[in-house]
This record gives structure tokens, C-alpha cells and sequence, in this order.
């Protein structure tokens, strides 16, 4: 189980050390360099060689037809729940297209802002032990479609089965996607990078995945001739601020939902005193049974921390040090908390602000920074999916205006091409 | 000088070899690997001993003193040309400072996107031969310090003198930057990624480089102990898409100015007929012998195309599949063409529109992707220098309405930790 710290008795750098992330050793480089070079060299081939070796499936074909993705059906319940995350997750992300905007600068030069969606994007939705992750399918694919994106290519490995489930292809096609592969790991993600015969090359790649597919996601998104990446991935993590208001079953079970993600998964609560500590702790031990992923759990919890720390602004500095994936704020003066957070995926306010909740269905996007990188980046959204450029108009007013300042700064940086092509115009200005 | 292509002559594969990038081969990889852990176990150190082997220079101290920042001056013109650059930069960066919003996806759900400044970022300005690079750090400074990033840390190398130049020391100081480092190279690079006992870590790196400062960037940014950055970087591009109304001499201004930035740059014009091709090479045999850089210009045109292509359609795939840094449309019916580009670092358009402008003065930015990464990237703004996340408030009637979904889609996936975060509550909403 979890272990309670005491975090005033701690020094400086015990401080650090307990708030580390374990580091992720890319332990899986070189072979996953196999597996890219071998897709890039062989396409289709080494893709039905590799799923054979990993997923020891002979596949007939890479490519689901459109018979088979229209034919799918899947209970009404299931289809219920889908249709109102479909709904929840549309709503809020077709809130936030962005809005080509002009604005004039000076007299005679005016910038539009223009937005364009990314023409060809990968989405990938890793296996999950014959549970269909349809959430992580809906994260990226509304996305990608509320914008517009005209070409998207899905990949997600067979089942042992050497199926794609019914929910995955319902959930496609619900969200426009006509397209999907059942190929999976770091195949897929070269397939997509780099294009086979069946599978076409994209411009970026979405989506989790696990060690095998983070590592090649990092290796193409370097290389030019590859294809950009969403972000940087590793284990979920929750941190829970909670004072002695919180309900600690409310408490307990949150941090057993991110528990049983996987056994490097962390969960941190930081709590205002030991009585709840206390009471979180037998909560878990009375949750922890009843649970089907229970040894995922309890590996997870073992690494896991609950910090004892009266003071706010130490929480606070917990927080924004750690940046976790997610931050759930229990007590009674959440709202006052929010402004102070400087870094975190996506933030849960008050008791009825399940995690769970934001994981599947009000609409927010679940796929946020972990690993300590919410202080750089950001969780998914539609500006992932498209592109932004400025167009910029100048008349005979904007370069009278501007150009000897420009020419001014192009001899200071030594430019003399770049001075001279403001000079010549304005010269022609004259005639 | 440039070769002239008939693109219609070509066929799709040379086509596509026509417009295919130099590929940078990553040759410095191993020596920037020494240098970044020599700086990461020596600090400080390993900086003064970096600096004296590769810029020939003993430095007394790392840091510029607030007092040479403070007095540092330069010519009025060159001030003035300095001011009249942040003013419109200012403008342009203010008005896209994105605000916050909160929606209701279903009643009792209420989601709040979020912005928060990066905590500490830092820039780099490489060195120019004597010749200080403002406008880099400018386009740098300003969007970091609109959104109000608290920590804003520059680098950049001594010139020959052991100084920084005083045109980078004033324009620093105009916007709000106080922390400056006579460091360049890989060995900045690793600085700020990492920290050292003067140079503080930072989230997140900016600013152009050499093929080190690009690989260090790459290095740094795959680590999740290292730092995020702004984009990839390659060599500069300018594609000029002309009718028979441009005037070839601003044409040829224009491919010159891109050309002299360095050996490695691409220019490309499309142009609907070989007439126009013939008095633009006319023209660029006229105006390159008056250039100072004319080596580095001439040398750059040698790996340039003109393109001719009469076709419309056949421009704009083109221009889409090259996706373009900076793409000049000097033709009569520019405005119609905006809407078709997908992929472009910025576009300027119409006779009186020269790149050089937009490099300086117009207040748009000029960090923008290369190297066909404006497929999947964008040119800097103040979004790349702030965080984004969602606040997620959910009351008793919320997770009445959303509950039974999330427990449907958490049942499916497997996850029932997570269904039970959310029975236990909708239990306790019962009683």
C-alpha cells in the first residue's frame, strides 16, 4: 500500500526526491528502430510479418471494409452511452474552433490569422486486453472531425480474435471514420508516418500507447521525413487536494480509478491533516478487494503517496512542481485554489468532479500531458488538429510607412538582400 | 545560378524529386551528445571551458550585469527602428492573448478552458557574425512577455569582443528580458535545459540555431528531465507564386533576400509562363553582384528552381505539398487564392507585400516552420508561450445526468475502479 508522508519534516531535497517521476528508460530503442526500418523498407509485408510475431495472427487483409465497419452493432446501452459522449465531447470542442481574425497594425498593413484543418492525421487506439478503449478513439476522432480534417487514417491492433470490437467500429463511424487498420504497436505508427501500399502517409499522429509505441511516436516526430506527434506520453498520474470536508470514499475510490490504469500509474493525496490520511487509507483497503484489475492497483499504489501538508502554499508548490495529469481539488475553497495553479492537465473542482467523469463524457478531452510536462504543454484540443498562418497585406501606405525601419533593421543585421527588396519598391513608389 | 523547370514535362515522380527537401543528416548528433552531458555534470564549468574551445574566448562571468544592460545604447535610428518593430509586434501579440471561456455541455456541467503563462522560458539568439540578430529576439521576447511568463531567460554567444552587442542589450531590455547570457551553441542549449549553477532550467526553449543548437534542441526535448521547444527547425524558404503583372525586379529582390541567409536556403518561384521566368533571371544576374552576401546567395540559387506552370490547380499542389516557410503571392488575382492554401508558414500578398517586411516590422512573427512542417506546425504565437487546461465542475445534478453513461463506457473499457468513483457518489446522492 500507499505510503503517508509527513511533508514538513522532510527537507529541501527529500522534498524533490518525493515528488520525482521514476524515469522511463527508452530500454525499447533499438528495436523499435527494427520495426520502423523494416516497415519503411517492406510496407505492407513486414506489416503482416510483425503481426504475426507480436500478436501471432495471420491477417488476411490490413484494411476493415466498409461493409464490415456499417454492419457493426453493439448493444443500445452501449450505444446510448457512446452517442451522449459523442454528443458532450462535439459540443465542447466545436466551442473551441478557433476564429480567423484581421487586425490592422499600422495604416496600410493588415494580418489575418487563418486557420487551416491538418490534412492527413493518424489517430491510433492501443489494445486493451479485449476491452475496446472507445473513449480514446472519441478523443482524437471528434477533434479531427469537428474541424475538418479531410483525411483520417485509424489504427488499433486485432483482438486475439484477429478483430477489430464492434464499439471501436460503431465509435468510428459515429465520428466519420471510414478508414481503419487493425494493425497495431510500433508498426502501425511507422505505417502511418511513413505510408505503405494500403496505409497512406499522414502529417501527425495521435493517440497512447505503450512503450514500444510512445518510443516510436518520439522517433518519427524527429525525423523530416516523418510526421509531427500530439505529445509526449507516459504514465497517468492523479493528484487529489482534499481537506477534512472531502468524503473519504469519495477520496479512496478516485485514487483507485487511477490505480488501476497500470502498475506505473501514480496517485498522489496531498491532505491537510493525518485524521484523513487516515481514514483514505482504511477507505482503500476496504475498495481495494472488491476491485476485477486489483494487482494493477495495489503495484500502483505501491509507488503512490499520500502527503500529510497543513499549509496551502505548500500544496500549492506540490502542485505546480509536480504538474499532474490530473488534479482533483476536494475541499470546501476549491474555487479559490484555481488561479494559483499554474500547471496541470485538466483539474476536477468539489466532490461530485469524479475523475471519471471527465474521462468519458462532459467533453472535455482526456488526452493531457503527463510526466511532469503540463508545465509546457498542453491536453488535446482542436487546435491540435489544424494549422495557423498569418496572411499579410501591404499597400503603397503600409511599406511608405514601415519599409525604412525595416531597411534600418535589415543593415543592422547585416541583410543587405533583404533592405534592398523594401528599397527597391519604394524607389519604384518615387517614380 | 537557379535551374528553370517545366513542371508539365515532368513526370509525377520527378515531380515529386523536384520538390523534394535537402535532407539535413543529423552528423553532429554524437558531439552534441558530449557537450550536453558535460554540461549537465560540470555546470557552469563545463560552460566557460565550451566557450573558450569553440568561440576562442575566456569569459570572466557568464551573466551580463543588470548595470551594462541598463547603459547600453545605440544610434537613434537604429532606436527608433527598434521601437517602431515592438510596436507593432506589441499589437499584433496582444490581440491574439487567448481568453479564457467556460461552457455548459449538459446542466450541472460546466468546463473552463484555461491559459496560463509558461513559468520559465528560455530564448536563444544565436550569434551573426558581428551582426546582431534583434529581430530573433524580438519575435521571441515580445509573445513571452504580453502573456506575462514570469522567468524569461536569454542566451546568446559573445561576439569576437567577448560581448553582447549593445543593439541586443537595449532591445532585451525594451522588452522586459533582465537575464542574459553570454552563451551560445549546443552548450546554451543544455543550459537552460538542464540548469547549471547560474543559468536556471526552464519548461521551454525558443529561438533559431546552427545545425548544434538544432540537434541540442531535438536532444533536449525527447527527455523528459530536458525541455519542451518551440518547433523543429530547418533551412529558410521562399516560394513566389507570379503572374505576367509582377514586376520581376521585386521578384528578384525578394528570391535574393531569401537566398542570402544562408547556403542552405531554398527559393523557388512559380511562374505561369517562360517569359517570366526569363526576366527574373535577368534580373537576379543584375542585382546579385551589389550584395555583400553575394556568396552565400549565389551558392543557395545554385540548389533553387524556377518552376514553370502555367495551371492554376498544378500551383497550388504545389505550394501545398512544399508547404512553404514564407509564400509570396504577387499576382492580380492573389486574394483568391488564400483559401486554397493548406499548408504555409505565412503568406504575403500583392506587388507592395516583400518578406522583409514581415521579417521585421509588420507584427506578425517571424519564427515560422521549414522544411514542410508547416504541414503539421505553426509559426510562433503567444500560444506557444502559455499552458492550457479545462476547470471541471460538476454538481449533484451533473453526475445524475451524466453517471449512468460513464458507467456504461467504464464497464466496456474494463476500468470498474472507474465505475465505482461514480456509483459510490450517485449511492450517497440516494440516501
Amino acid at each position: 500500500m500507499l505510503s503517508v508522508i509527513n511533508w514538513q519534516s522532510l527537507s529541501a531535497l527529500e522534498q524533490r526526491k518525493c515528488l520525482s517521476l521514476p524515469i522511463q528508460k527508452p530500454f525499447v530503442k533499438d528495436a523499435v528502430l527494427t520495426i520502423i526500418n523494416q516497415v519503411r523498407t517492406q510496407g505492407d509485408k513486414a506489416l503482416f510479418a510483425l503481426t504475426e510475431q507480436f500478436d501471432g495472427l495471420r491477417l488476411k487483409e490490413l484494411k476493415i471494409s466498409s461493409e464490415k465497419i456499417q454492419k457493426a452493432s453493439i448493444s443500445s446501452k452501449a450505444l446510448n452511452a457512446i452517442q451522449e459522449a459523442i454528443k458532450n465531447i462535439t459540443v465542447y470542442h466545436k466551442a473551441s474552433i478557433p476564429e480567423e481574425r484581421t487586425l490592422s497594425t499600422r495604416p496600410g498593413i493588415s494580418i489575418t490569422c487563418c486557420y487551416r484543418p491538418i490534412q492527413r492525421v493518424g489517430l491510433y487506439v492501443p489494445g486493451g486486453n479485449n476491452t475496446p478503449l472507445i473513449s480514446s478513439l472519441l478523443m482524437q476522432a471528434i477533434p479531427a472531425q469537428v474541424v475538418g480534417c479531410p483525411i483520417k487514417v485509424l489504427c488499433t491492433p486485432p483482438n486475439p480474435q484477429g478483430e477489430v470490437d464492434p464499439h471501436l467500429l460503431v465509435a468510428a463511424r459515429l465520428c466519420g471514420i471510414n478508414t481503419i487498420y487493425s494493425v497495431g504497436g510500433a508498426q502501425a505508427i511507422a505505417a502511418m508516418a511513413y505510408g505503405t501500399e494500403t496505409i497512406p502517409k499522414v502529417d501527425k499522429l495521435f493517440g497512447p500507447g505503450n512503450s514500444y509505441v510512445t518510443e516510436a511516436k518520439t522517433l518519427v516526430s524527429t525525423d523530416p521525413l516523418g510526421a509531427a506527434i500530439d505529445m509526449p506520453a507516459g504514465p497517468s498520474e492523479v493528484m487529489i487536494s482534499a481537506d477534512r470536508n472531502a468524503n473519504p470514499i469519495f477520496i479512496a475510490a478516485d485514487l483507485l480509478a487511477q490505480a488501476e490504469h497500470g502498475r506505473d500509474s501514480q496517485v498522489i493525496l496531498l491532505c491537510d491533516d493525518i485524521e484523513i490520511a487516515r481514514e483514505v487509507y482504511e477507505q482503500l483497503k476496504e475498495q481495494l478487494p472488491g476491485l476485477s484489475r486489483q494487482a494493477i492497483a495495489q503495484a500502483s499504489l505501491k509507488q503512490s503517496k499520500i502527503i500529510v501538508c497543513p499549509n496551502f502554499e505548500d500544496q500549492l508548490a506540490i502542485i505546480n512542481w509536480y504538474a499532474p495529469e490530473h488534479l482533483i481539488i476536494n475541499r470546501i475553497d476549491a474555487e479559490a485554489w484555481v488561479d494559483k495553479v499554474t500547471a496541470v492537465g485538466t483539474v476536477f473542482l468539489g466532490p461530485w468532479a469524479a475523475e471519471t467523469l471527465g474521462d468519458y463524457i462532459t467533453g472535455s478531452n482526456h488526452v493531457l500531458p503527463t510526466n511532469g510536462f503540463a508545465k509546457s504543454y498542453s491536453g488535446l484540443n482542436t487546435l491540435d488538429f489544424v494549422t495557423r498562418f498569418t496572411v499579410q497585406r501591404v499597400n503603397e501606405q503600409g511599406i511608405k510607412t514601415l519599409g525604412p525601419s525595416a531597411i534600418s533593421l535589415a543593415e543592422i543585421e547585416g541583410l543587405d538582400a533583404h533592405a534592398k527588396a523594401v528599397q527597391l519598391r519604394l524607389q519604384q513608389l518615387e517614380i
